[in-house]
């Protein structure tokens, strides 16, 4: 392969909403300042390389439908390095400064794990080349869940010589994402839950998950990993109940087994659906329990009920996440990482960039409406308001846990029915939609 | 209103599985002994008086359809007496020792809080003389969601009128029931929840309930109240995002708020599912959590989303409660309370026997099928040698937590490719339904 | 009650969309042209009487929380005359030319249906007076799942009794609409439906529903009504399972009991995902079978699984309902009913008109959308050369039916592998998105 | 290869509900006569091609499972042949008379369709030669969903090319079913449907579908097949909307396009359930249209979104499919195929035997159960008392269309308020367990 692998493309750039330019940004102007911050600061994106390049199209019902020029059909290092180049070509096209990958999607599996090994370390050795002083990872993961000894889970497979090999894979990959100045390490229970409770001992299952865990965090001590370990919450798919089903059963794992303080979550929109709740909520109860770490960006079909991975294009949901945020004070160390994929009737070269574009632009857009809501103020002070009986003295006693039930119970019967406003939900609606 | 409230209708007796009599019990025979112990002290079932004495039929789409003859449509005391003795009967003829109430439900609400503490007095003390001695409360509960003043929640209302005036129900509430006898105090968030996050400060609100719980636990310890406090989760319904939404997120809850220790959880098979999991899962959540403290005995319809309370009278899903309920080593201080209400259309006084006995029926009939299950060994069999690879030297040194990454790592590079054997579901399936 | 119902609160006028005022219309001005038609004319919007004046904000968790200065607490008459100059003082602050009635809802049931009928006269007499000359019903229908006599149903009723009672309220509640120039009649199947078919002769049932819909045609004709007859799928709640699921099913029963060519549908957005769909697939499911009559104003929320009848205020899923009305070439005589309500905890009066101003505003934002989507014509383009293949003389074969599987296979064996573009999905998005 | 294909499995005997022996029938007894046929003539099980011999436990998130002994690794004619060699085996051991296939299951795709039909040919010779006289297809089928060229669907292709293409498959699959001696043929719609509407032109595609439709019962009629054409119905899942939504829709489309009379529907009880119907529900909505035509015998999984193809093992509903099935007398010349797979984690061979033994006998329990309830007659009785008053003369006046509204009004006004008796569900569900 010689030249550019994205001939006729050249590096997107801004061109205001009122562009026709389909490989332009309309709203994305990186350098541009938002709330005392640059957009690119706000937005740390990051490109997901299994998604962008290995992405095949195929799905449970049909094969493969992407066939990208650069391919040559094999599963060789020397494939696994061309296509490296392609990610470093397109990240600097589109003007994205992080990337993540699993292990095993930039370097091919060997016959054996010291083989594995090798081809990684070659194939990371050309990466840290190319990524030269501006790129680096927003993480790194291992890839436990595609190859079959990982069908049982990973850290919570039946198999004790399964979980061996999950810990082996597990401290390579973080000590590739350290060498590479990765800024996060993701754990993504990809097969960690269970297909029927009737054939699982759940307890058992993770509390073994716990030990995987504490060794993880003994290991990143050791070493001097810097980054972040992030847990990333999904509810189920592929097994039937994943364990780190949403934010709070993650946050409960953590407390339980004394893991608080050593992992933050990785959210993402289309798993907050699939377990029943809006993304902003997810993203709420990560940042409240002080956890909200990275956010992988993509977003789900309302009417579908398993992990679409859609580029999200949807301005009212991109402005709640930017919302929560700013709220966050940024999202630092973590990112938006782009955890989506091209739909597999999406075939043309072009069509990577343009669903990063639209990406990108969603959520640009949606942190330009919420930085409206947030400067012009009226929904923050319907919010203040409608708490504002709490910022009394006697407020402020049961928040501070000095109110017992025999005071509340002399004021209730000396104050009489309290006085109950209005939600003004529809207003609060009105003014969130006005900010679009 | 003279004489019997049900007359015509027996004592309802175990006739077995081959009575074709709709008043006779053909699984549950209470004093029969099943894995060493009696089948009433597995459920201690218990009714619940809000659907069964103040069930109207009423939907959103529609007023009351149960007008029962002793029913006078006044809501006054003397009305509140006739009900509590029409209870009593029900429980002697069905044969159940346990009720369950909200303290709204057994007596009307007055003018102020102080006549509905009068009111709550004066029905308490009759319940108190038809209780005797056998029978008593398996729980308690205050109502903090049907009166208007609760519509932004009780504990988590944005005005602190509302948590005072809540406080002091729940204080009166938890007084009657340690004064009945009763076993377990339930919190049921009934609008501890939100419909909105825009006009929402779900972190403060939190923070509140919390407080509002610690207040209650002082209580307890100050009167020597000795029944467990419970918490029931839920997902949604009557708000979009209730707080409870299920046994993990409640377990969060606890622990991040320092109130494990405190509470147990009423896990109901109608909100399992509303929460996208099984009620198997939910209970197993809470049992190895060591919360599971009682059960809402009930089921919704898998095909729509909201909370129908039908009583449950599937086998399957029997079966597997039953058989969580005996790896808990039973239920006390908690039971199996009938929190599920006759159908809209069954307007028949004895469709009120019908309804308990076929929920009683088929948990008695999971009972025997679980037991049976235990007893023949195979599925236990089959998930112990799923695991027995952990039972090494090497396995306990990672459940103990002493197995670091390089000696794993080590130990993968030793071993090779791991064996993966089947999960072997088809059987485990097999073996559960030859069960039933 | 003297003077006006909403004091202080003027008549509604378009300020643009800067405008920060909240009882002011920001993308609605009801005489600007779009595509060549006054936006009114477009819209026909309609306020739902039920809704907006019978709404009490009770839910299956809680009693009323509305306490409108105007009610006294009573079901009389007079209330119900004075609540109708309340609809029509809001309808002309609103500046709103259509509503919609069921007969209950305006007029008290009496002790027989002969009272019934007299009550109702008396409120469409004073209706008919104060709809003056500009305003008239978008459409009427009967109530017939309120009251416990429909708890089974109406048409679909297992009793007999209950069919000819339903088939009277019809035939009165369309000569009132007839009376009061309604546009339209609809049928909504309140309780058509079953809860468990373990009771039900579904097909029994849906022979009674053919036969009521069939008197209901010949009676319209009688009468010479000339409106549109309508039925609103929903496909669950209150039943288990209503009969009119979706638009689909609905077009099943009419075309297989010979009812098409009578009926249109009503699509209500919120009952579209209920039944799994998007609601723009429902509209174009009903166009496309030539179905489409009217637009049930509201939305759902996209994780809750019961109708909470929001006001819509998502522009996207405006835009998509407006790019259906376009391709429709109108809704005419049908319209956009507001059958919507304000959520619970809005208990101002001014909470009215926010929220009419906000679904108001929302589907103007959506057809302003939309136009400029159509004007603009990248999308239309790009869907037009997804097809162009077929635009061809083989094309035109197969599209005549003239193509046989002979004829196609010679064809395939010597074209050799098809050819097969991207779908460009994801530009198809941004280019919607570039509209909003 | 030699000998044997499931060494060590002899063939599967009934042993009665008390064995414990995995290999054998506790349900199943071929020859025993149910409500007067044979339990074989009542099931007419199918075992299906695909997932039973071609299912390789892939999923989203990883890759093939099972590793048969059997199978080369190759996609070779020769390898078709023997894994054939395999299946019929299968069938002997298992005692199952029917298969079911796709065309691309059984033989390769070729370079060239022309080649591709010799490769089938080339099996489908062998497969004739060993079904003997004893076994048939249930049904053959076009697989036109895996290969990338049908990546928009095939009738509903956007390319013309595709669609002579697929033309040209079911020309041939059809063939090579009539010559196998196939009972039915199966369109199922793979692709058929649309990932957005923003791309595509739904009206268009559909008239497509309906001439490819047309054009395929003419082929059948000119080559004198007599099978039974079949439609699929499923709602979502490879594309976000599948035409062929559920039963209804499926009616609905074949009386648009003037097709009803040349197809029946094949009901999956999987797909019912991801359209928001039970499969009782769906089964129901076939057969009172004239069109319950066969049995895709699965299950999903209650809390998934997707697609899982269970084996049954659900003995409520096996029994709620029996009951439909009795009702329709019988699914002659459809049946029951298993188009079910093994759980990824299930890989002994075994499991293939064991998975298929506890679908049989739990369909055959179910067939026990129906057998009791029908016998038993209570629960038919206590459907035909709910209607008895429409048996009445004006009931028949309903029912025969001759009771317009101006009579029903009379009667409603002469009879005063109707009775409306419990719909006893409790007791019709009671009655249901007790046949269990």
């Amino acid at each position: 392969w010689k030249g550019e692998f994205f001939p006729g493309i050249p590096k997107i750039k801004y061109e205001g909403p009122n562009s026709k330019n389909h490989l332009a940004f309309k709203w994305y102007n990186a350098e541009e300042v938002i709330l005392g911050k640059k957009m690119k600061d706000w937005m740390r994106f990051s490109v997901a390389f299994w998604h962008t390049f290995r992405g095949t199209g195929g799905d449970p019902f049909g094969g493969p439908t992407k066939f990208w020029p650069w391919e040559d059909g094999t599963n060789s290092v020397a494939m696994a390095k061309r296509r490296m180049r392609a990610n470093f070509e397109f990240l600097n096209k589109i003007g994205v400064d992080y990337w993540c990958f699993h292990d095993r999607d930039i370097a091919p599996e060997g016959d054996t794990l010291k083989e594995s090994n090798e081809y990684l370390d070659e194939v990371v050795a050309l990466a840290k080349e190319l990524q030269g002083s501006k790129i680096k990872p927003l993480w790194g993961t291992a890839q436990l869940f595609v190859q079959p000894r990982y069908m049982h889970g990973a850290a919570t497979s039946s198999e004790l010589g399964v979980y061996a090999y999950a810990a082996a894979q597990v401290k390579k990959a973080m000590d590739v994402t350290n060498y590479l100045g990765g800024e996060n390490y993701v754990f993504w229970g990809g097969r960690e839950g269970y297909q029927t409770l009737l054939n699982t001992d759940m307890e058992r299952e993770l509390n073994h998950l716990a030990s995987f865990f504490h060794s993880a965090v003994a290991y990143k001590k050791k070493i001097g990993f810097n980054g972040t370990l992030l847990i990333e919450p999904k509810p189920q798919e592929p097994t039937k109940h994943q364990y780190d089903w949403d934010a709070a059963t993650a946050a409960n794992f953590l407390r339980k087994y004394g893991l608080l303080g050593e992992f933050k979550l990785n959210i993402e929109c289309n798993h907050a659906t699939l377990s029943g709740h809006s993304c902003h909520h997810e993203l709420e109860t990560a940042r409240i329990n002080g956890l909200l770490g990275n956010i992988d960006a993509n977003t789900g079909d309302p009417q579908v009920g398993w992990d679409t991975d859609q580029f999200l294009t949807d301005i009212s949901e991109a402005t709640m996440v930017m919302l929560s945020v700013i709220r966050n004070g940024g999202i630092a160390p973590g990112g938006f990482n782009f955890d989506a994929k091209l739909r597999r009737e999406s075939t043309d070269v072009e069509d990577i960039f343009i669903a990063h574009i639209v990406g990108m632009d969603t959520l640009a857009r949606g942190l330009r409406s919420a930085a409206k809501l947030v400067e012009e103020g009226s929904l923050t002070e319907l919010v203040r308001k409608r708490y504002e009986s709490f910022d009394s003295e006697i407020g402020k006693k049961i928040e501070a846990g000095d109110a017992d039930l025999e005071f509340l119970e002399k004021k209730a019967l000396e104050w009489g029915e309290p006085k109950v406003p209005s939600a003004k939900q529809e207003l609060a609606e009105m003014l969130f939609q006005s900010a679009l």
